[in-house]
């Protein structure tokens, strides 16, 4: 018989009906009721076996974890917290489970028990509805930008160019580096390497992703991008997934738009479709706040707070008024910062951008218009300001808990000043002739910006360490599974 | 005024209206006539300059590959090839492109030619038809498995762990290769390097996708994998893109199904959505075929080809029935085979593969129950033959002109078996006792495969190298931009 998945069963009418149902053992009580889980729904199914008729050797088989497979009537249930349970009539182990050695019980563990098991802790209620909720935000990406004939383009992974101009990458290589090939000179020789020079992992597709948007228009990349930067934070990986669109004839105002446009119509789509998920995590995300003194709990709860999303604009500042804004702060007055805010040109903390975001506006921000020297060589400079200041087209969106959720700039469309940046930072000029080629022929201004993906699924099932929402977290010293 | 795109003003009844189009010039003639190409469509549309009120150095810039944003009337079109133009009032050079030194012409080029410049190839009809239907066939897969309720899940690209215990990996790493630290007996000490331990990136998803399925039941990866080989070939990468379901519940024929239903899905999504892309890669390939004596060209033509696939079931036929057409086939027989097939046992070469789907069966074609010995640990092994033969239940679906597409196969379920299998194929037990784990804890039957994304674009699109298919192929010795 057909198995009927429990999702499609705790929804059903029809009563009465016979059904096959296979999934996994959550808990047996009184000898009778087996809740059983097929990863469908965040909810399970309640089988109730009739152990007056079942062989005692079955009976003890059904255990935490164990497989089974159950036939029988859909009956409406009399128990509290659900609406349907099947009365069984065949019951079979498809594969056990021995309880003395299976690390999950019928308890709550610690998220920091359930990342030494990673490979297990998709069959926990926090993990199915996490997964759930991010397979959602990664589809409603795709439906966002195809809904807008945006291109998805995969731009390379392994990369001979370093779009950052920064260190902090990895290293791809089928080099034997017991045995590496040297040239006349004693160096090691890379045109032996398999790619025939030294090639690093990604840390952007943004550059090639350029090159695309100025044929195609409007175009996306969703891929996994790199860092092997040593932070062992909750909120850094060394393995991400990022998405990065990139518009022609998109100036900065179009750039705000369409990511505060993206990031409204994921954070819905989740809503609309992961509401048993949120429900839940909202609930765990209540219980984690108890333990916290009353002053540090957040105001809102989960699904108050993606809606408030939606319902406000979010606030779009220049750097300048920022610096205006914590400069005169209490924090800063009162020394209470950090890194104390005094002069125009400082890099913003996470504590800047955190005051700004949950204390000062209380909700999303898109600070513009950072200063030139902090920011990359490829955005768009603006005309220098009355105090001799430069700055750049950038913009960051600032979410409350997160920090940075995406960075993005208009990008300088013009050759010369293109160029003269480069040579002031020092990026070799002729190495990027492909990229500047955009800019040669038939350039055009345009924008993009950059989306951790990570960051966003963090926001959206507020959970708080990002190693949380990616399957098998990669951080240093930890490559399990 | 905002502009409007290309692809929406091509099917506009609304003549009269005033509008704003933005893109590059692909062709200027008689003064008069540009082709205006934005991206958003394969085909330009044409916009009407007058030039006795036009300046002639405005004119002069109008070349091949400069932007330009043209305001004007929409008007009904007299010309041959177009149903639409713009009367144009306004005008302007967004970006000049010198004529000399700009590499495309308006003329056909070689694919060889445009893969050097691989930047620039995006703006020609070829290639914004094949990566428009990337586009598409990408998104049509997310939407089969959303439809489904698959669980899309991100499996780590950095790994630990070699899926398929062969060679062949990219070594992934921080270590300093001048200055490389050392354990006291004198061997590379990796415990220093990022992750504390040698790593690699990955060459499959499957291991910790079954990890995901056997808590969510279905699930899909789609992400980068990575082969090391050194395969100059026009059906190998470095660098490719894979799609790899794995489903709990499901045996093999369950399996084939799901494949087959998946191919024909996105094939008629493509069909469906990409007929202006596909009719001009049709007409690309009739034409390259021209330069083939008549017995080498196909027989049907490109959408004849798609629809054919998706009119006719798939092939279903074992190994051992697939060696014995082989055995009795006139190429074999004649001698004309390569490798010529003589016993049971022996691996199909690509020729063996061509023969039973481009001559004998005229279709697509599923092969299951291998020789154990030429296939993974993993696979489900079936009980000894009469002969004393051991198979397993893998499944190959062959596509016409591209050879194996998909690979997959039911897994082996049984801890025990599967156990000794890793001892007697030497894969060390004790590593992947993460991988165990879904043996021994609650295992049921379950099944998966993986499909080469650039080989079902290769097959919809009519490209004959894979480098074409793909934004920027990385092969030995080659990982430019």
């Amino acid at each position: 018989m057909k198995r009927t998945k429990i999702k499609d069963l705790l929804n059903t009418t029809e009563f009465g009906q016979q059904v096959t149902v296979k999934g996994w053992v959550r808990t047996f009580r009184n000898n009778q009721f087996i809740a059983i889980n097929d990863g469908s729904s965040i909810n399970n199914i309640q089988a109730v076996v009739d152990f007056t008729t079942t062989e005692e050797s079955v009976l003890k088989r059904i255990t935490t974890g164990s497989a089974v497979s159950v036939t029988g009537q859909v009956i409406e249930s009399l128990g509290k917290g659900q609406r349907v349970e099947i009365k069984v009539e065949q019951l079979e182990i498809i594969g056990d489970c021995d309880a003395e050695k299976y690390p999950l019980q019928p308890k709550k563990h610690s998220l920091e028990f359930l990342r030494e098991i990673a490979h297990l802790r998709f069959r926990t209620n926090t993990f199915n509805a996490v997964f759930k909720v991010r397979n959602a935000l990664a589809y409603a990406i795709h439906k966002f930008f195809n809904e807008r004939g945006f291109v998805y383009m995969h731009t390379p992974v392994i990369t001979g160019s370093d779009a950052e101009g920064a260190g902090e990458m990895f290293r791809v290589t089928t080099l034997d580096l017991d045995n590496l090939p040297r040239t006349e000179d004693g160096s090691i020789n890379y045109k032996e390497d398999f790619f025939g020079k030294s090639t690093n992992l990604t840390v952007s597709g943004q550059l090639e992703g350029e090159l695309a948007a100025l044929a195609f228009g409007e175009i996306y990349t969703f891929g996994p991008t790199f860092r092997a930067e040593n932070s062992n934070t909750t909120r850094h990986l060394a393995e991400f997934w990022m998405i990065e669109p990139e518009m022609a004839f998109y100036e900065l105002d179009d750039n705000m738009d369409l990511a505060e446009e993206l990031l409204k119509y994921v954070i819905r789509y989740a809503l609309d479709n992961c509401s048993d998920e949120l429900e839940f995590l909202k609930g765990r995300l209540q219980e984690e706040e108890k333990q916290k003194p009353q002053n540090e709990r957040s105001e809102l709860d989960l699904i108050t707070k993606l809606n408030f999303c939606l319902e406000n604009d979010f606030e779009r500042i220049t750097y300048t008024e920022a610096i205006q804004i914590l400069k005169n702060s209490k924090p800063n007055q009162k020394k209470q910062f950090k890194y104390l805010i005094e002069d125009w040109g400082a890099d913003l903390q996470s504590e800047h951008e955190r005051y700004l975001v949950e204390k000062h506006f209380k909700k999303p921000v898109i600070l513009t218009d950072y200063p030139a020297e902090i920011k990359a060589f490829y955005m768009k400079q603006n005309s220098t300001d009355e105090q001799g200041r430069n700055t750049v087209r950038a913009m960051d969106i600032l979410f409350p808990g997160i920090g940075e959720i995406v960075g993005g700039s208009q990008r300088e469309e013009s050759l010369e000043k293109l160029e003269r940046r480069m040579k002031e930072m020092h990026i070799p000029v002729e190495e990027m002739n492909w990229f500047l080629d955009t800019r040669r022929f038939g350039s055009v201004p345009h924008s993009g910006f950059g989306l951790g993906f990570e960051r966003l699924v963090l926001f959206v099932t507020g959970m708080t360490n990002i190693r949380d929402v990616i399957p098998f977290p990669r951080t240093p010293k930890n490559a399990e599974f």
